[in-house]
């Protein structure tokens, strides 16, 4: 991504497809006080604690496993049906480290291997590599990943000689593909978990900005034999700047003196290595905006949500005004999300890139950057999160221009 | 560490010299919301961004080696004399992720080995249990870390066919033993790690309380040959709640491309698969704060040195007062930091401990917890950081009764 970082500070004119994070709002200091304010009234009122024990939550270290774990587990099953303990949540920074705890509490040695989808979104591939642990891809197809491509790949990986333990996946409005797995896909997906004896790890940062307005249950609501892990994340949701996630692992292991405890208790202890705990401060602030909406995320995004299906039915419509004659171009359609693909009739690679941005002023992402071995390369990821409705239109008519002159 | 929070749990009202923690202030949100507020203006003045701009800086997704670098490099420079690029700076959650990063960074394989000091803070020991690697114990003399003990440990490593890459030490008022290096045994310290080929991890959470108002430079000051990477918290000084500390890598090293890049760059590269990047919206507090005084931590700190100063001075006080007839029992006397220890004539453990707590209603840290082996079994860590002047007091009291009743 360096590459893409450096061309982009290169050409800072140019129309960019390129950045997958929120689009920015006009968030002033005084709005987050407003929230802190919200949460320390709310601890006050509805959980009777003292001004001073609400200054230690705010201000001092906090519980390694998270102190807004209840408004996380109040939100989970509102707005996704999942019911669980608040003691099996972990509140994380980010879903990144979501992630690195939970590879590092499930996979015990150098035989354990991770499966992917492929393409794949790199913040899974770095924590793998980070520890260690060898991953195998799971070819994705236009319903996401398939319950058959799991089992090839389980089997793959038996006949190495080594077990695979888990596999990661977006079932919602994939990062890079922009692709979705319908509900019949999800459940054979988690018989086929149970029959491997895999665990799933279930990154949901985008389920809420659906275009069609249609919802497809989690893996974790359908999921009955406790095989999901889920990784949450308030990036999109709230802001991404309070750095704050979370992992549901609401397994029961059995602990170091024999006694059985949660996964999630796990994660803390890994947790305590890493970064001891999730800035309260940050927590608070998301705390705040959890109470005042209710724990309502679909309450809180209603107006996000309009915004980000209005960005991808913009981006479609412009690929279909611009690109509808180009037989050689083709794309996806995303059922919501911040990504979709673009197939081209020639290698995207970066002096691709560098040539689009220099002549054309529009830049997007290879998709090669999210294959770990071959794949993607005449694939681009273009990302409608960031831009205004006005500059997408712009922006595909800018792509097409590089497409004619590059072939 | 469970233990020891379930015996504070079940004895509430002890007098408890076991939290290592800051003591609480009177701070509330609106308080938190003047430095975000701080922030802003230094970014809007200082810096010339709009404020959409800043907006981005608070609540975005942001730099993985941070956004407060350059206030934190002229805070380092005026308060510790260390004059370093703001490039070599990352910025972490908590110094824990820094060690995190530094050993991930700097250990190869499993041949390479950590020293650190002999009682040990627990943040290190886990942060290599991590990641697997060996940890070789250096016994800490009155005087800290010993060069000639650090070589001996070299020597040992090198003996079992390994090799020792890194020592991590608290040269300032140490977690758990209170000691100090001298600057004399600095020096020795950094020309071993020198003959020996060592990184040294200086960690130095407390260095700004000092009990007699005298200053020892930092390892990191006194380093001509850029061994040391400095640990950095805003934990004590700010406040916990933020999760911000640093780490100082301006080490150039050779990065994949064969071009000469800054050990930093290797730990933010690590740093994208652990959290992505420290909250923005943490760093914005802290940055504000520093803005506010001047990127000095010790004006901004006057009323806690004192404070601190005061707590240590009435617990040596309280132990000769209580102590100071009973030949069998001695305790060190720091130059400062939050933590001492007591030797006593009998073995301190979890049975001990709950006898005190049940028994006298007074709590303190067996020091055997610091130990990665045997050690420290008839010694135990009191913190005054926590504690209320006037509540020490009554604390060794309690201690002393509890120590007569045990004999």
């Amino acid at each position: 991504m360096n590459f893409l970082n450096e061309v982009t500070a290169r050409f800072p004119d140019a129309v960019s497809f390129a950045p997958g994070r929120p689009y920015d709002e006009p968030f002033d200091p005084s709005v987050v006080a407003g929230y802190l304010d919200a949460y320390a009234k709310y601890l006050e009122r509805d959980r009777g604690l003292s001004q001073r024990q609400v200054g230690g939550l705010l201000f001092q270290y906090g519980r390694t496993k998270g102190q807004i774990h209840e408004l996380v587990a109040a939100t989970v099953a509102n707005d996704e049906g999942i019911e669980v303990s608040p003691e099996s949540i972990v509140v994380t920074v980010g879903a990144q480290e979501g992630m690195l705890l939970a590879l590092r509490a499930l996979f015990r040695d150098s035989a354990d291997v991770l499966l992917v989808a492929s393409p794949c979104y790199v913040g899974i591939t770095g924590a793998a590599r980070l520890l260690d642990i060898a991953v195998e891809p799971v070819p994705e197809g236009p319903s996401g990943v398939d319950a058959a491509a799991v089992g090839a790949a389980a089997a793959r990986v038996r006949a190495s000689g080594r077990r695979p333990r888990a596999l990661y996946a977006v079932p919602d409005f994939a990062n890079p593909s922009g692709t979705s797995m319908p509900e019949g896909a999800r459940r054979e997906l988690l018989a086929t978990a149970v029959e491997e004896d895999l665990y799933v790890l279930e990154d949901n940062p985008y389920g809420l900005f659906s275009r069609t307005g249609a919802r497809t249950p989690t893996l974790k609501q359908l999921d009955e034999h406790r095989r999901t892990i889920y990784l949450g994340s308030f990036a999109k949701t709230c802001f991404p700047g309070a750095r704050v996630g979370y992992a549901i692992a609401d397994q029961p292991v059995v602990g170091p003196d024999g006694g059985v405890t949660l996964l999630a208790d796990q994660l803390s202890k890994i947790k305590s290595m890493t970064t001891v705990n999730t800035s309260p401060l940050a927590q608070a602030a998301i705390g705040g905006m959890l109470v005042t909406y209710g724990c309502r995320l679909r309450a809180l995004n209603e107006e996000r949500i309009r915004r980000y299906r209005e960005r991808l039915v913009a981006l479609l419509a412009a690929l279909r005004r611009h690109f509808g004659d180009d037989g050689a171009v083709s794309w996806n359609v995303p059922d919501g999300g911040f990504f979709l693909v673009v197939s081209l009739p020639f290698v995207a690679d970066e002096a691709a890139l560098t040539r689009s941005a220099r002549d054309h002023g529009v830049l997007w992402t290879p998709m090669s950057y999210f294959y770990a071995g071959a794949g993607g390369e005449r694939q681009i990821r273009l990302s409608c999160s960031y831009l205004e409705v006005a500059e997408i239109d712009d922006g595909v008519r800018r792509l097409r221009e590089f497409t004619r002159a590059h072939r």
